[in-house]
């Protein structure tokens, strides 16, 4: 398209790390692409920055004045799939068996879809600030809320930090919340001076099957399900993406000293449906492949029931279970056997300050490398394809012309010149269909890992809020010895997690995010021979 | 750079078919490129369309409103690189031996120059409109001009066409000019139906070497020479720039029924210098092959003069010959002998008609694939190689990071994605090197030949006049049956000197443009598997 001026009747404040453009009242910015999502155009303003931003709220120059009435209301974003915070979506916190009715509402569209974004712009939706000073003093400034005794279940909201906020840590650090008789016990081991958790007893791992559509009510409702089967059972289960976010809640309620593998976004597929949902199962086996291979996660209870439960009432039983876990948020420490060894004050400081430093970095470099793989993806799918097609083109209309020129009686020259054409084009195809197998898995991997990066700041934050917790304790007069004894023990228990739980980052980093660029530079060998293999056969066939 | 707005405060009326903008005063621009070429900015306007317009002619926004004087002078165009026409140089007619005196004026910054654009923009220089209709138009309100004795040799002169109007037609049909005694004769023959120029009895090449700086003048003037070695003689001679345009000059002035290959635009280097030099050599390698496979061209003697002569009063003395030729223009037509067979009128204006349309299209066909490759080209040095860099450094920054994580205690890994990052980095400077064998190699040959058919138009109108111009003599009832039959039997002449020409050029399409894609295509295969070899070996050394 060409692009076009407009002027900005609103102000419009994007939203931080997305694709989203601030915008001014009676800016002028040029709109440079108006197909990015339903109400969304992307321009660029005056300084050169390019970004999206709502259709609604700017004016084409030359038409009408701008009018004085409010700013219109925003398009869904989440339909729009650049940015969209599956974690901030007002879901009501679960009450009843609402299983298979109430969760229907609005999914058809949602999951089946129509419409025509390509999944291609997915950004990781944790999307944290990493400022852990603001982090740590959101939280302390919380401790003295009010609780009820099973710890906290909350209802996400559209506060970023909010699920966190209301951790359950006085309770915890306080010694308010009994654990729950016979639990399953996690135990933290010491190895050389490595905090980790303890090995998984039994590996298993999980197989998601290309998803196909159900329906029910007689056809009146379709959905996509997924069937998993784990290989510890060998049974099949099916699961729809609702069933997915229903357990990553769970998941973020109960570990919250635990990074959680962010689910992809719900999204819509609309024309590229098939790649849509073939993609959206490899970003869910992504998740699952997570969750089996962490030493905490593989064993929780809510996961298994997920896993297992092929019966209706059992499911229901299951899921009001893990609703009404004690065990969640900090208090999920109290499952946690840990070395009986108190951690030196110093020590402590020193390891957290370096990890927050490095994890950060991590995140920063993970962050900035999916921009570019997204990026990359995108480009093969539109820029590169259409430019190696309009090589293709090229010489295909030169060919044409000589053909014409010979009335007919074509030279083997004029046929070679086409057939040299019509590679170039299929070589913009392979840059097409490389982009899924290379730079697309790429970003998947880079998605989960960049999640579990965006979790390190709650989780430090929570750590320093317990160190303080404990130092307030200790400065209480009123506090008595054998309880400060506990409070200390707490307060170990907990920052021995978060060593055990970043041990596993970095065995992950070595080994599977190693693994994934391994088999991307392997995907690109394969697409460069590709394309040598395509010439080269064009060539040798010139007469 | 980050772009900027600017409001233009004079009309400017680009060139057409060149980059340039046409903007109108008052128009809101938005500047991309200020490193385009002194004194030329590139921006887009309300329609999306981007182009060149002189910097001068804009205000930035938000400074001081439009003043009312005159517009400034334009920059010179010829400086920036991206279309001149050396052709329209306001040279002046040739008068006296001013070989080494007159001709350095202004020619060293214009041949060393300390310009910053690279050569990629190189758009040819002969684009003339194809059409036909107005070109015969033009040329047949000429034919009653008024003429002297010698053909015309005209000024060259900012009028498009003037060199091929005043073409000294009138004069050959009817005979006014006598052919110069003894001169050297060109034999057309007829071949199982196919007109085409009599062989090259004795086949040669020309070698032009790298060229060097030479100075003179104590090093007051400085220029580059070109040295060139015919095959024939073995013997080199030393040529400048100016050498070349004054020969160039005088091939277009003699050969008007014959396509001449285009000079490379006289332009300037910069920081590309060494770059440029070189291409510039290879571009008028590509002239001088053309030169001697043409059967005409190869025996002119002003070209045989340009090729021998190493002494300084024979290079005047030549010189001034090739300046005072008698049989130039349509004149040219009186050194060749034709066949015998006088031409049909239908046959004529059916082979006429089928080529000027295929030739058309051919041209548009050349002029599109050459602006493909000349931007792929410039993709390749700029925008590819920019992407394929950041890549490589974002992989290279996450392996920063791990090792920063891992406090200098780097893992294999950590070693691994920052080869991996390098890789990228390198195969971002493969697509810049790259950009000069296959694109820039491809871009020459189409320029010389878009040259070739760009000079169609004028031929395929000298035609026509000439037919034209024979019809009225027949309608004439003043002219005498064997001054007809002269008249006849010249415009026969000339006609038979397109099509031999036509021949020409037909036969160059299936060796030499052939021979060029070729050639690009196995380029194309070293470069794609020169990426797959450093691909392979950075997958090899993953530890």
């Amino acid at each position: 398209m060409e692009s076009f001026r407009v002027r900005s009747l609103y102000d419009f404040t994007g939203e931080p790390n997305t694709a989203e453009l601030s915008i001014s009242a009676g800016q002028i910015l040029t709109v440079i692409r108006t197909d990015v999502g339903e109400g969304w155009w992307e321009g660029i303003n005056d300084n050169g920055r390019s970004g999206l931003f709502p259709q609604a709220y700017v004016e084409k120059i030359d038409n009408c004045p701008p009018p004085l009435s409010p700013p219109p209301t925003l398009p869904p974003q989440n339909d729009v799939g650049w940015n969209s915070h599956p974690n901030q979506t007002q879901s009501s916190a679960p009450t009843e068996d609402d299983w298979d009715d109430d969760w229907d509402n609005d999914e058809t569209y949602s999951e089946i879809g129509g419409n025509n974004v390509p999944p291609v712009e997915n950004m990781y939706s944790n999307d944290r600030n990493l400022n852990l000073n603001t982090v740590a003093t959101e939280f302390s400034a919380e401790t003295s809320g009010n609780m009820d005794g099973r710890g906290t279940v909350t209802k996400k909201s559209l506060n970023r930090f909010s699920s966190y906020v209301k951790s359950g840590l006085e309770s915890y650090i306080l010694g308010t919340v009994n654990p729950t008789p016979n639990c399953y016990k996690i135990r933290i081991r010491k190895e050389n001076e490595t905090v980790r958790w303890d090995y998984i007893n039994s590996p298993y791992t999980v197989q998601i099957a290309s998803p196909k559509k159900a329906s029910k009510m007689g056809g009146l409702k379709s959905f996509i399900e997924y069937h998993i089967t784990p290989s510890f059972s060998n049974i099949e289960v099916a699961r729809r993406y609702k069933h997915f976010d229903w357990l990553h809640d769970r998941l973020r309620e109960k570990y919250n000293i635990i990074s959680i593998p962010p689910l992809p976004d719900k999204q819509v597929s609309g024309r590229y449906e098939e790649h849509f949902i073939e993609h959206r199962r490899m970003q869910l086996q992504e998740f699952i492949n997570y969750m089996c291979r962490h030493p905490v996660l593989s064993q929780s209870e809510v996961w298994h029931h997920f896993l297992t439960c092929t019966d209706d009432k059992q499911w229901k039983q299951g899921k009001r279970n893990a609703e009404r876990d004690q065990m969640v948020g900090a208090n999920f420490c109290l499952q946690i056997e840990a070395p009986d060894k108190e951690l030196l004050a110093s020590n402590v400081e020193s390891t957290m300050d370096m990890n927050i430093n490095s994890i950060n970095q991590i995140d920063q470099a993970l962050k900035a490398l999916m921009q570019t793989v997204i990026d990359q993806q995108k480009k093969c799918t539109n820029m590169y394809k259409r430019e190696l097609q309009k090589v293709g083109e090229s010489f295909f209309a030169l060919g044409t012309a000589f053909e014409l020129a010979e009335k007919g009686m074509f030279s083997d020259f004029t046929t070679d010149i086409k057939r040299m054409g019509s590679t170039y084009m299929t070589i913009g195809k392979l840059y097409e269909d490389q982009a899924r197998v290379d730079w697309q898995c790429l970003a998947d991997k880079l998605y989960i890992y960049k999640g579990i990066t965006g979790c390190y700041p709650d989780i430090f934050g929570l750590q320093r809020s317990a160190e303080q917790k404990k130092r307030d304790c200790e400065k209480n007069v009123q506090m008595q010895q054998p309880q400060l004894l506990e409070i200390r023990k707490r307060t170990d228990v907990l920052t021995y997690a978060v060593f055990a739980e970043l041990t596993h980052f970095h065995s992950e980093k070595d080994g599977e995010i190693k693994q994934s660029m391994k088999m991307f530079l392997q995907e690109q060998v394969n697409f460069y021979k590709n394309i040598v293999s395509k010439l080269e056969d064009t060539l040798q066939r010139f007469q």
